[in-house]
C-alpha cells in the first residue's frame, strides 16, 4: 500500500512575525483558507487515504497537527522530542511501517511547500510510486528549472538512461549538487539535465530499510529497538531514545547521495518550496496595482507591487512605496524590501540574542 | 501690555495616522514629551504670562487644551463654532482685547510650529513689538530662507527702507508672493530680499482694530456686537453668532496685502512649520543608521533613514528599507515614502469619502 509521510517538523524564521516559534510556516495560511500543512494532506487525498497518511513533527505541535488535521488518526502524528534533521524522521517512520504494513511503499513530503497544479504532481507521483514499488532503487521528484535559481539544490540525471513509466520519463540520477553559484546555475540550467531538488522521495519500504543498513548502520540498529507494536505503553519513552541515540542527518546527504540506485522522475506542477516573503507575494493574486493585500483595510497612493499581510481590523495605508512586505501580527510589525526578504533571518537570529526580546519570537 | 493670540484651530490631515480629527497635530506630541501647543505656550513664557495668553482653538478641542495648559486660565480659551479662516480669528480677539486692554500689544503665534532657537526667537519677537507698540503699522516676522522652498509663501521687502530697532534691522514690505514654483523660488532666495511667510505678526490692538474697519468692515461690525462683558451670560451664543455672520477669509488675503504700512522683522532661529512627516524625521536626531525610532522595540537590518514612530509595545523590524516613515496607532498603519509625505493627505481625503472609513479619520 501507498503512505504518505509528511515532515512537519520545521521551525522556520524567514515568516517572522507571521511565523513564530509555538506556530511554524506550514501551521499558517499564508494563501489563503488553508495551512500548508492542510493544503499538503488534501493534495494527496485521492492517493493516499488519511490513516495512511503519517505526520512527523516536534512534540511540541502534535496538539496544532491534530486540531488542523482530524481526519488523520492521532496514533498516526509522532512528536519528536529533538530535531535531528530527515534521516532519523524517515527512519522512525520505516520503522513503524515495518510494524505496519511490510509491503509499503513510503512517499516522503515536505509541508510546506505549494503546488499549483495538483493533478500533474500526482500523475508524476504515481509513476514514482510505480517504479519504487516495483524495484530496489531510491526515487525523488526533480522539478523542471524554469531559472537559475541559486537558493535550490540540482539533481544531475543521465540523459541516455531513461525509461517509460505510467507513459513517463524516469531518468538515473547521476550526482546531487548542492545550492551552486549564479554562473554554475547558469550552466545547469543550460545543459538540460539538471533538476531542482524538491525534497519529495519515494521508495518501497524494505528498500530504504536495507539503504539504512547499509549507509546509516547506527540509525538501523535504532529502528530495530523500536517496540513491536507502537501503540503499546512505553512507545513515547522509546521514541525518546531513538531520537537521542540518532544522529543529526540529512536524508540526501546520509543516503541519497550514497546509494547506488536512484532514479528521478522530472515534473513541472508549479511547485515553490515558498521560502520568503517574497514568494508569497509571488504566488498570490495581485489587484491592478500590482499590490497583493490581505487585511481588513488598505488603501494605497502611488504605490504598487506590495504584500500587505496584516491581522486585526486596523486600516493599512500605504504612499509612494513599492517592492515592500508589510506584515503586522498582535506582537510585531514588518517592513521588508522584497529583495531582502532572505535577510527577516537576520532579525530572528538578533530576538533570539536577547533574553527580553525572545518573547518576539 | 503684550498679549499672546495662539491659533490652534487647524484640523490638519497630513499628519494621519497620528494626528486625527478628535487630535490634530498641535495637539500631539511629535518630537517629545510636549506638544507643539504646549511647547508654543512655553517658548513665549518668559515674555507673556500665561494670564494674556489666549488659545483659539475648534470648540471641540476646548477641553483638551485646556488639559493640556493647565497654566492658562480657561476664560482664555475661545472655541470656534466654525471654522472661518484665520482673519474671524484674530477679529474676536481683538474684540476680546478690546474690552480687556485696550491699550494691548497682540502677537499672532500658530500653534504647531517649532522654533529651535527660543532666546533669538525672543528677541526678534521683542523687537517686532517694540516696532508694533510704537507705530500704528503691522508687523511681521519674516525667515531667511536657506533653501528655494516652494511649500511656503513669501515676503518682498524694500531693501533700502529699513530702520533698527532694539538693535535689530526692520524693513517695509514690498509684497506678499504666494507658494511660488522652484524656479521662482530660486529668483527669490538669489534675490536677498525676500523671507518665508511665517504667519506670526504684531500689532497693536488699536491699529489692527482699525484695519478691519478698513479693509474688513463686515467682520469689523461683527467686533462691535459682541458683548461688553465677555464672562456675562450669553456669550457663548454671541460667539456663535459672530462666527456665523463672519465671511470665511484668512488675515493674509482680507488685511495683510491691502494694508497700507507693513513691516517686517527678518529672522534665522531654526523655524520649521512642520509640513508633513519628512519634516519630523529632518527635525529629530538620528541614530548612527540615519534612523529616527520612537517605539517600544525596533530593529533594523540593512535600513537607514527612515522614522519610526509606533504606539503600543510591538516589535517593528525594518529589512532592508530607507526613507520611509512607519508610524501605527490603536487604529491604523502608515508605510510612507518620505519624499512623498505631502501625498498622505490623499490618504486622509479617500478616507472621508466611505463611510465606513471615517472611523479611521
Amino acid at each position: 500500500m501507498l503512505h504518505a509521510v509528511i515532515m512537519a517538523g520545521g521551525t522556520g524564521s524567514r515568516f517572522w512575525p507571521k511565523s513564530t516559534r509555538k506556530r511554524p510556516k506550514q501551521f499558517l495560511d499564508l494563501f489563503g483558507d488553508r495551512t500548508m500543512l492542510q493544503a499538503t494532506v488534501q493534495r494527496i487525498e485521492s492517493l493516499v487515504p488519511p490513516e495512511r497518511i503519517w505526520i512527523i513533527t516536534n512534540e511540541q505541535y502534535v496538539d496544532l497537527v491534530a486540531k488542523q488535521l482530524p481526519e488523520v488518526p492521532g496514533s498516526n502524528i509522532v512528536g519528536e522530542p529533538v530535531a535531528k534533521n530527515t534521516a532519523p524522521c524517515v527512519a522512525l517512520a520505516a520503522g513503524l511501517l515495518e510494524r505496519k504494513d511490510p509491503d509499503a511503499t513510503m512517499v516522503v513530503l515536505p509541508a510546506d511547500h505549494t503546488i499549483e497544479e495538483v493533478d500533474a504532481f500526482l500523475e508524476i507521483l504515481e509513476t514514482a510510486a510505480a517504479k519504487a514499488k516495483n524495484e530496489e532503487t531510491l526515487v525523488t521528484i526533480g522539478i523542471k528549472p524554469s531559472r537559475p535559481e541559486t537558493g535550490y539544490g540540482y539533481i544531475e540525471f543521465v540523459e541516455n538512461a531513461s525509461e517509460t513509466v505510467n507513459g513517463r520519463p524516469v531518468y538515473r540520477v547521476a550526482q546531487f549538487r548542492e545550492k551552486p553559484d549564479l554562473e554554475t546555475a547558469r550552466q545547469f540550467v543550460d545543459s538540460g539535465n539538471f533538476l531542482w531538488n524538491s525534497g519529495m522521495f519515494i521508495w518501497s519500504n524494505r528498500t530504504i530499510l536495507k539503504q539504512f543498513e547499509q549507509h546509516l548502520p547506527e540509525i538501523h540498529e535504532q529502528i530495530q529497538q523500536l517496540p513491536e507494536e507502537p501503540e503499546e505503553d512505553g512507545w513515547e519513552s522509546s521514541i525518546e531514545a531513538f531520537y537521542n541515540a540518532c544522529p543529526s542527518i540529512s536524508i540526501d546527504y546520509g543516503i541519497m547521495e550514497k546509494a547506488g540506485s536512484v532514479h528521478v522522475v522530472p515534473g513541472a506542477f508549479g511547485w515553490n518550496d515558498v521560502g520568503s516573503w517574497k514568494a508569497v507575494y509571488e504566488l498570490m493574486p495581485k489587484d491592478a496595482s500590482g499590490n497583493v493585500v490581505r487585511a481588513a483595510y488598505a488603501l494605497g497612493e502611488s504605490s504598487e507591487n506590495n504584500l500587505i499581510q496584516v491581522e486585526g481590523k486596523k486600516m493599512v495605508a500605504l504612499v509612494g512605496v513599492e517592492n515592500l512586505a508589510v506584515v503586522e501580527t498582535e506582537d510585531a510589525i514588518l517592513v521588508c524590501n522584497l529583495d531582502h526578504a532572505q535577510e527577516v533571518k537576520q532579525i530572528v537570529n538578533r530576538l533570539h540574542e536577547k533574553e527580553e526580546l525572545k518573547k518576539f519570537l
